[in-house]
């Protein structure tokens, strides 16, 4: 039998075809897949723990079930977040707090996962509690000076350097959305909501998102499909020159560099030039104050997380970051009014822009102000993500484009609440085009 | 040393004050609860798990704990529903596939808890996953052949017995005050999540909140501290003369039997003659539909539910009651169209019925149609609950009345979101005239 080389750089839905019909084992696939993260996790340093071990036992256990009954994601290597509970592994919240911690059960979206047959590989870096923007010394694969993003940094640096085609993520502004922008790779942030995130960490129960990272469309579906995301009508099939895509700049567009600026527009030319209509929409006038809508999205999160962190704030506030202890004592002074407001503001937004969403095949809006920084301190800017994560609007990054330091660079697309797959399918119609002519490529 | 008797029969508040001062060890105090429970348990049937050796392990350990270092609960036995994870004591939920689980780590409120010393008993009676209305054998404290209502039925029926001062629920619906008023005793529904849910079994992350049963308005305080619910500013002292209620009857007033009728008379009349203003204030016109609320609110509940219970399904769902199977496979056939519509309803509503309550000292309104129904299979209805769980609003439980058979029957006492110190400190002023004329004591 011809055992394909570089096992390791197929996507989730290409070694699916290859595990399921026995052309390879899960055990190769895993040897493969630590071979790459052998070779590579010196410079990328992705994963908060990894047991090789551990993937080649549960491997050998994939190996053992019978063609019939595999799940739909049987032996597809897996990267979890650092945030999300294992059962088999420790989960450390990138916290000291919880040096060593060993819950003993899976999160949901894990055991679902597990269920389906993925071989969890390992628990992915992330910033402490997802709730600071610094910490991390996970490097970006296309350069090691810049930053992969946070919070969901490891799981997007492992997805993006083919050691693992899928990675588990979640967003509380722009945790999944900003670090698939930098290391150039899909991710999809569904509805709110319309995957538990139970066992995970909380930061804000109000706007936590739990996410997933993957290197073709093919595979966002796959995952999708496995967390039962439905409609209330299958979408239908697109056809570029009926689509009608709404082009939203937002209120935060001060803060797009040149890339942005360029992958906005040649994100246009492409679409138009394969009969696509766009239009530019502008944010609506009521709602326009971008400042304010930053403001009532930290009040709501870091308020929120007042009462997400106190048991950590009782366990050891000395063991706190400075900003998560400030979150506890709420040295930002948020007033309970304020935060109703906001909260309430928020919730008066979601049906105006459901509405935009429904008046055209998509909203495409940018993902990040511009190519990842250079350095690994700042983890970037959600400022285009906390919009859409405080709509609780599904949203999928497509990473077409490139930066003025040949760094990746992408664009978001976003649909109505509950419309997470017709999401991915104008999402994929809309890539194909999209990457073919925007310049990233994906090894 | 005199050891008082009966110490199993004090609130939080009075054996915390022996407890400080050395007056009984906390072993002393968890033999004597252990004594009510096995002298009860074969008729109350709270618990689901209990283990005499590890309470009283966990008793001496916090007896060796120097007087200086005790926290501010310490060695108060407090009741777990059994839908929070423990550390030492199996979680079962309710539900066949978690039989015999062992999830090694607390839920976030259990954990603060024992932070501050609280001696955590065992775990209680819940309905399947909390999601069921049936289902559970424990008994109304009062009449044995009365439910004690659900789904906190153990936590409630526990407090009630005298076995514990201190019981933990959660309240989607009416889980924490139905039970409250069937079994008599005090209970706090915090303002939606302003106590971290983390950890314990989700069954709508719209509107699922932790809560807490007691015998006295003094240890609902308590609770409420070592959870540092905090308002924009220090409640004012109450003054009865300068109160002023709103007397809401709810679109649900139909549901109301002769028992809740004679109940709100009553406190009005209470009241009054103890100078509090008692106006009553009609739901407004464009809310009073109280069968689309009853509908909006099910239909957010249980269409998150979709998402909550995916790993259970995925698990085994031969192994889920049929209610719950039904959540996922959506056997409703609720519309996510219908589904946000419900949601951004209940949000617009959420501003306006904090302005209804800033106009007023309080907003008083039923807890149960009527005292608890006979029999164990129906656990009682929600009807004048689930309007308050999805307004966010915080809620207490004043126990002071009784219905045509003798059994509690009790009000709520209702105020704005993140007034919650406010309404402790409104609901005592209240408690005081109502539970001394109202007719039911708690021995």
């Amino acid at each position: 039998m011809l055992v394909p080389t570089r096992l390791y750089s197929l996507t989730a839905s290409q070694v699916l075809r290859l595990l399921k019909n026995d052309t390879i084992t899960v055990e190769q696939y895993a040897l493969s897949i630590l071979g790459r993260i052998e070779e590579r996790d010196s410079i990328v340093k992705a994963w908060t723990y990894l047991d090789p071990q551990l993937v080649l036992s549960q491997a050998r256990a994939l190996d053992q079930i019978p063609p019939g009954q595999r799940g739909p994601l049987h032996g597809v290597a897996v990267a979890v977040k650092d945030v999300m509970n294992t059962k088999d592994m420790p989960t450390q919240f990138g916290s000291p707090l919880y040096e060593g911690n060993q819950p003993g059960f899976d999160s949901s979206a894990v055991a679902i996962l597990r269920y389906a047959g993925a071989l969890i590989l390992g628990k992915t870096v992330t910033t402490e509690f997802t709730a600071t923007n610094m910490g991390p010394n996970t490097t970006n694969p296309h350069d090691p000076n810049r930053t992969p993003g946070g919070s969901s940094a490891g799981s997007a640096a492992a997805v993006a350097d083919l050691q693992v085609p899928l990675g588990l993520g979640t967003q509380t502004a722009g945790s999944l959305i900003r670090p698939a922008s930098f290391t150039g790779i899909f991710a999809m942030k569904p509805t709110f909501n319309a995957i538990s995130t139970e066992g995970q960490k909380t930061y804000s129960v109000n706007v936590d998102t739990f996410g997933f990272f993957a290197r073709s469309m093919e595979d966002l579906q796959l995952v999708a499909d496995i967390f039962a995301l439905k409609d209330d009508e299958l979408p239908s099939s697109v056809i570029l020159k009926d689509a009608r895509v709404a082009l939203i700049k937002t209120p935060m567009w001060d803060k797009a560099g040149p890339g942005t600026d360029a992958a906005m527009e040649k994100a246009a030319t492409i679409l138009k030039k394969h009969g696509v209509k766009v239009e530019e929409v502008s944010f609506p006038p009521e709602y326009s104050d971008g400042k304010a809508l930053k403001r009532m999205l930290e009040i709501i999160a870091n308020s929120d997380a007042q009462a997400a962190f106190l048991r950590e704030y009782r366990m050891d506030k000395t063991k706190l970051d400075p900003i998560i202890r400030g979150f506890v004592e709420n040295s930002a002074n948020y007033t309970r009014k304020e935060r109703v407001q906001a909260l309430d503001r928020y919730a008066s937004m979601r049906p105006i822009f459901d509405e935009i969403a429904a008046d055209f095949s998509a909203i495409i809006t940018p993902s990040v102000p511009d190519e990842a920084p250079l350095g690994l301190d700042d983890m970037g800017s959600p400022a285009f993500n906390f919009i859409w994560t405080g709509l609780h609007m599904p949203v999928i990054h497509i990473p077409a484009f490139i930066g003025a330091h040949g760094m990746p660079l992408g664009i978001s697309v976003v649909a109505g609440r509950f419309f997470d797959q017709h999401l991915l399918a104008i999402s994929k119609a809309l890539s194909e085009p999209l990457m073919a002519e925007g310049g990233w490529k994906i090894s």
